[in-house]
């Protein structure tokens, strides 16, 4: 009876997330949330931080504030975008969001008519083909290797294909593959966006939290022609639970998604801006990243060498250099959705990769997560896993 | 060079929030916004609130948590609906937003194709109006008198009007009008909805602040059919800085817009809703709403006395039993967009009234807010408006 509008046939609930529902149970060893490690969170630190800011500034906080966030919180983000990424920007180039994920909403929301094209890593974040669906695009996957987009087929997609609105990509440690765009590939990647002049997203959650080779630089501090919609968030930093993110982009960009948040959500909270701004001043974030890092290293080198151990040699996966996540891939032919029921029979669960191409037709990969479960869980659940890798092989 | 989506023609910056950004200078006495009695924040219970929940639950509360919201504060809403309002539902008929803005985003995105209807009383909530914009609908206002909608004028647009895809309307202590529905107009309103069985949103941000008058009940609460999409909110009765709303609607809603919450925002921030919750458990709400009517009653009733000696005789307002807002009705002609600048002038402001029409073809109102000022400022502010008036209309 009742009618829903047409985007709505787009938004589907995933036939995993019934089955994802499940990890929630303690026996499962669960490789397929996203989930930042909950023992390193600063507990005490932000408990400080907020006794501070409800004693200084206590009704400031509780109040409705501007559209954009607090000027001192956009500070220190540009400040911080300077020092670490080379990325130099005015603080009002930049917007607060409910973590990326409504960033991902709004520049949907900002550039996308039914049909336009969204053009995309394959595989790529399935939390942004999700947010983007919701405005009806047509997606154009382009294939990737070791590096990323291979960037002659960047160029053949943009040269042969109408309405290109926009560009997602994850260029550090991306999410599922775990792989990273190496320097040479990013000034190939600027010069080919730049010939054509489409605004694009470098979605960059994880660049804070690289633990081997060497830094490198964001596509954002390259980007002469200013078309670079850039990203970053506290949830995997310090707390996904505070939902504080944030876009910066040139002024006309910004200056819209500023009209976007009043209409859709007001403002973020006040109070969550200002308790991570005074986090901020009172104490090292820079510390405190360094020890995530170092838990996740470890972490991530267990998965792999479990997996080296444990799974059978046809399996593939990445060697993330960063982040959370490592790519696992199957022969051709078995398909990971079919197998989770499997997994989760024994116990372990991780995330179908189909659900990471807007075709959905890549059904041989899956997600494995590293940052939330501990050492013994992770030796535990690889072990279970070769176990349903090698049946399904046999 | 950057194309935006057509939606963005209707997402225009306000040509009085230029003027509006002004009210922030101290010497201006503002009655342009819609905040609440800072001073009246429980700030030290929120604080004591935060603090258990940091130190009982701390790497939860900065965990991801589930899109819905946490269930005991679903459950304890759930429980104040039935007390207060005689609204029984299920906990999970309820999800929380980041605020109502955000749900009168997430609800316009669920039903509205480019060219549906959206029905609503004239004048109605100038940010409900820009919500529904992004998804380029056509509006119908109903007119109204004091009992809000004309029930034979609702009867005949519903009757006449095709695709009508969503009824917006504010029962309790409107926004702008400051008018409440009578008991007897709920039930025809009910009756004329239900013929039609059109979705229709009650918002109701304001009903605990009811200062005069008896109690009438919700729309949800004589609701057979199950049509209307509830939304409530601690904006005003505790902290609009903490941005948590919620939205209770039959099931198959519920569904779509926990889908949609995925998509645009993955979740309100989990240790709002747990401080929130907390603070539920440890203190009395109601004992401090009774504070927040007892300061608005006064400032209500100081304004309309102010109004009644300073403007001139010709001059119409509204007298509401509760809410922050008062009406403001000058002679046919008078534009109160044009009169602003001459009100700054005198370090006053209003909201010219052309915005809460989505039409804006009635330019003679004005909104007043009373609650965020203190006695002396109402008495001087209206003063200078009733001399601004004078001239206006001399």
């Amino acid at each position: 009876m009742v009618n829903f509008a047409n985007r709505m046939d787009n938004i589907k609930a995933s036939d995993v997330r019934e089955l994802l529902k499940l990890t929630a149970r303690p026996e499962i060893i669960s490789f397929a949330g996203g989930l930042p490690a909950p023992e390193l969170f600063p507990v005490a630190d932000l408990k400080t931080a907020m006794d501070a800011v409800m004693d200084e500034n206590g009704t400031a906080a509780l109040q409705y504030g501007v559209t954009e966030g607090p000027r001192h919180l956009r500070e220190q983000i540009a400040a911080r975008l300077a020092d670490k990424n080379n990325i130099h920007t005015d603080p009002d180039h930049l917007i607060l969001t409910a973590g990326s994920q409504q960033g991902l909403d709004f520049i949907g929301k900002l550039f996308l008519n039914p049909g336009d094209v969204v053009v995309l890593e394959s595989p790529s974040y399935l939390g942004a083909i999700n947010a983007f669906k919701q405005y009806e695009p047509n997606f154009v996957e382009v294939p990737t290797d070791d590096g990323g987009m291979i960037i002659e087929e960047l160029d053949r997609v943009l040269a042969t294909t109408e309405n290109v609105k926009l560009i997602y990509v994850i260029p550090d440690f991306q999410n599922p593959s775990g792989r990273t765009m190496p320097l040479e590939r990013r000034k190939q990647f600027m010069e080919v966006i730049s010939k054509y002049e489409i605004p694009t997203i470098e979605d960059n959650p994880y660049g804070d939290l690289r633990f081997k080779g060497e830094f490198l630089p964001a596509l954002r501090s390259m980007d002469e022609k200013d078309l670079i919609i850039y990203f970053g968030t506290f949830s995997k930093i310090l707390s996904p639970g505070f939902r504080m993110g944030w876009i910066n982009a040139r002024e006309e960009i910004i200056e819209k998604v500023n009209l976007i948040m009043q209409a859709s959500a007001l403002q973020t909270p006040t109070i969550n801006a200002l308790v991570i701004s005074k986090y901020l001043d009172m104490f090292d974030i820079d510390e405190h990243v360094e020890k995530i890092r170092a838990v996740y290293k470890r972490r991530a080198q267990l998965m792999i060498d479990t997996m080296r151990a444990e799974f059978p040699p046809q399996v593939k996966f990445t060697d993330p250099d960063g982040g959370l996540f490592t790519w696992v891939e199957l022969p051709e032919g078995i398909d990971t959705r079919e197998l989770a029921p499997k997994a989760m029979a024994q116990n372990v669960a991780y995330v179908p990769g189909s659900g990471f191409y807007p075709s959905g037709n890549t059904k041989n990969c899956m997600r494995l997560n590293y940052s939330n479960a501990t050492d013994e869980r992770i030796v535990e659940g690889i072990k279970r896993l070769g176990k349903v890798l090698r049946e399904a092989l046999a």
